[in-house]
């Protein structure tokens, strides 16, 4: 994607000439150093913070006034951040990073170069606290529990900073900016805000658009001038995680208008083109994360993620990540052996296990029909994976939400699901799902295979697009502006649809031509 | 001279208008009163620090949204300082400081009615560390140094500004803006930056135009974020004072050329008009501060600030300030002593005594004579207030230095002295002096003597000024910009027209053709 990203950075390392004082010329050294840089930039608006003001001028001193300096631009002109001697050469670095409330991941990127040096990932320390947003937004309302979260994200990233640092040789002062995408509540508790009215009606987050922050305002040991890009949000359910997701996408680019999806705790979505954008989110996703089926986990090795049944043989081929021996089943796994059970008639329209065609593969277990999915003798665990009749109850309603959410918004906007032309799929859950099992279950609309996308981590490459392109920066500020938010109205009307689509694919078997259950 | 500066005020209280959330209305906080500030203020830009987002939206909640926010501009646009609860009555304040090397003075100042509220002067502390600059800046040079000469004066501002709002009613909160205007080396010291090389060639200060500061970088316990205005500064010895000087004057906003001297330790100089202006400065002060002479001291009770001998009597009528009991002489008191000795024919145009003229009122002491001036039983302490040939002397030397230097940058411009259209005396002396006195001795130009404007603390007014009016803030930059320093060439030439001016009043008797010697 970072062919896209091109256009001009809005931080810069230059080297001004500046000619050290004399009788004749007795500016005062700021003044000098800020001449020098109007005149390399060719502007008229540099501003120095007066933090930066103390220490000048020993170091343009020390290194006889031949210096390098790093520098970005907003809307109020250039801005110094350090400056260097230029004895030695200078390279300076940015940050990008996806402020997961799980998993937090992290670029190096070389910003002259724009190459990316390092990614890196970990667990956001604040799980300990909460695994979910709420436990935290309720922690941080306790006395100190906002500044703990803050310092427990703030000092582990720290701790990868310098790692990094030491692996790649360099000092942390070299780099020089940071791009931060993250939810709502993720990017609060980043900043230590109070997130307490995020959950509570109206549903008011603090603020929607950080305005300029520097890095040593939040405690992060990066260069202390370095420029802080905290994405904005449109409101406490739509965030910086998901305007970095659109960035990323492009769909702001087109004339047509595509669906970008992003699953997680919760289903996100986002129809429109470059002149309007839509969204809404809702309560999908647990059951495609993985989170609710008895054997449901996150992406990982030994993960089912591809399931096939022999059309006559009724065997299982079973992929699982890494080929390890299968541990558990992740969202998209869950979703192939879902299909493939109601293409095989194991299952019917309903999602009710078909005893005839189950065989022995069907246990009851405390009253509750179970599927074998993974004998023990194949499992890591030396137990039976199986797959209970509520896992696929929970299934068929996650699914169900999914695809009333997305007539829901395209209803609402007027567009036709034939006429979307691209529909995105982000996060790890885009890179392991098989569209046409998507379709098959009908939780995605029976749309030309090749019209699905599926996108990596967007949230990070939004990040890094915001870090490197002024026009991306920018283009972040007109994406928030342009997307209205709907708040999903779950009435008698969103009901019947829901009800509708908890079949498979879905009592209106016209909407999926494309799904045809194999002869039996 | 207020009236000068209605102008547009540059910090402002303002009622926005803010409806509080709902979930129609789903607009963050902090972007809410962004969007009331803007709509108030009829202006797009308006920016809020990141420090006060954190507690904006509880001080929002607490008042119902029902706010007063304090304001102001500068190139970038409207910034925040503060949100007060629009429930009680808000007052906000200025603070306009003349920051002496020996005394300070401040000013409160009630913002939107403009009304001075109360004025207070102190010492400034740095004086326990030397009373000299020089002694001070090479203080700095030591372990701590500067940050103790800072502290000491920030710490001396915090306690008067304590007393202040203490006595006022008012909250320290309530002081939203702070002007200050001093030399350069002081306005170094109070911003913690090394005044080192303000005394060593090429006299390099670290910055010439402070850019915005806020009170809390500082320490200044008034609203953490306050703008703090620090005058800019022309170079090492010409700085915020003389500028603030200039503005009080006037002198840029008139065609005709005008002169302004300001005599301290050194004296400083500036001759200029609305196109351009030209300063200088050198040490001719201390005999005419009180510095020098046996019984000099700065003006205060008791001190002789006018001297008038009987041309016929011969008898000395002799004013103090206050019409206390004599204690010593000031600077205007010395030069009218010294143009009457003249006129009396006691001293001779080299300022030498005449015995026969002197009689019984000169004594030798330790080989060198005395005038007596007041005999003891007319004086506070009971001694003899005496003038000694040496006091003299260095009167003599002052006199001709500043008669020099007016010639010397009058010339160089290509102003005729005839030409000057108003002389501003600035400070204490140029409220005391008695231009036809000074002009009798041949230290100001013989102009005719409604020329002649003797004006108060320029700085403070100038500090004042700047604080209240937009047009005023931008004026002090235009000042610096258009102000060339004249680095005085202490030359044979020079020398030669010093020398020339070491007469009473001149040895060209024609430059001063309105003195003349009474009949004896």
């Amino acid at each position: 994607m970072e062919e896209q990203f091109g256009g001009k950075p809005w931080i810069k390392i230059i080297s001004p000439k500046i000619s050290p004082p004399s009788l004749k010329d007795n500016t005062a050294d700021v003044d000098r150093l800020i001449k020098g840089i109007k005149k390399c930039l060719q502007t008229e608006r540099i501003s120095v913070d007066f933090s930066l003001v103390k220490n000048l001028p020993q170091t343009l001193r020390k290194c006889d006034y031949n210096i390098d300096a790093a520098v970005f631009e907003d809307q109020n002109g250039w801005h110094l951040i350090d400056i260097f001697s230029a004895h030695k050469e200078n390279r300076i670095h940015g940050m990008a990073v996806d402020l997961g409330s799980s998993t937090v991941v992290a670029r190096l990127v070389d910003l002259p170069s724009q190459e990316i040096r390092d990614e890196i990932s970990f667990h956001n320390p604040q799980v300990q606290i909460g695994t979910d947003i709420l436990t935290r937004i309720h922690f941080a309302a306790q006395e100190g529990g906002l500044e703990e979260l803050q310092t427990l994200l703030v000092e582990r990233l720290n701790s990868e900073i310098h790692l990094l640092a030491k692996k790649h040789h360099i000092d942390t002062s070299s780099i020089v900016a940071i791009s931060v995408a993250g939810n709502t509540t993720m990017t609060h508790l980043f900043l230590g805000l109070d997130p307490y009215w995020i959950c509570r009606e109206p549903y008011i987050p603090v603020i929607n658009k950080p305005d300029q922050i520097r890095s040593k305002e939040l405690g992060l040991e990066i260069n202390p001038e370095a420029p802080v890009l905290v994405f904005p949000n449109v409101g406490s359910y739509f965030g910086g995680d998901l305007i970095a997701g659109i960035l990323a996408s492009g769909m702001m680019d087109r004339h047509a208008p595509s669906i970008l999806i992003d699953v997680g705790t919760n289903a996100e979505v986002v129809v429109g083109n470059c002149d309007w954008l839509m969204a809404c989110a809702g309560a999908a996703g647990p059951a495609l994360e993985g989170g609710v089926a008895h054997m449901g986990m996150m992406a990982g090795p030994g993960v089912i993620d591809h399931v096939r049944i022999g059309p006559h043989s009724g065997q299982f081929t079973i992929k699982t990540i890494g080929n390890n021996p299968a541990v558990g089943i992740c969202g998209s796994g869950l979703i192939d052996l879902i299909a493939e059970l109601f293409l095989a008639g194991m299952i019917d329209e309903r999602g009710k296990y078909v005893i005839r065609k189950c065989g022995d593969r069907l246990k009851e277990i405390d009253d509750i029909k179970h599927l074998v999915i993974v004998p023990p003798e194949d499992s890591k665990t030396g137990h039976a994976l199986t797959l209970s009749q509520p896992d696929i109850d929970a299934l068929m309603r996650s699914k169900a939400a999914m695809y009333t959410i997305l007539t829901t918004i395209t209803n609402t906007v007027n567009v036709p699901m034939h006429e979307v032309s691209r529909f995105y799929i982000a996060g790890t859950f885009g890179s392991f799902i098989d569209p046409q099992s998507a379709i098959t279950i009908g939780m995605l609309p029976d749309l030309p295979l090749k019209t699905y996308i599926p996108l990596r981590n967007t949230s990070l490459e939004g990040a890094t697009m915001a870090l490197l392109s002024a026009e991306a920066r920018e283009e972040i500020f007109r994406i928030r502006d342009q997307t209205t938010y709907l708040e999903l109205n779950v009435n008698q009307e969103f009901m019947n649809a829901f009800s509708a689509a908890k079949f498979i694919p879905h009592t209106d078997r016209s909407l999926f031509p494309s799904v045809k259950v194999r002869a039996s």
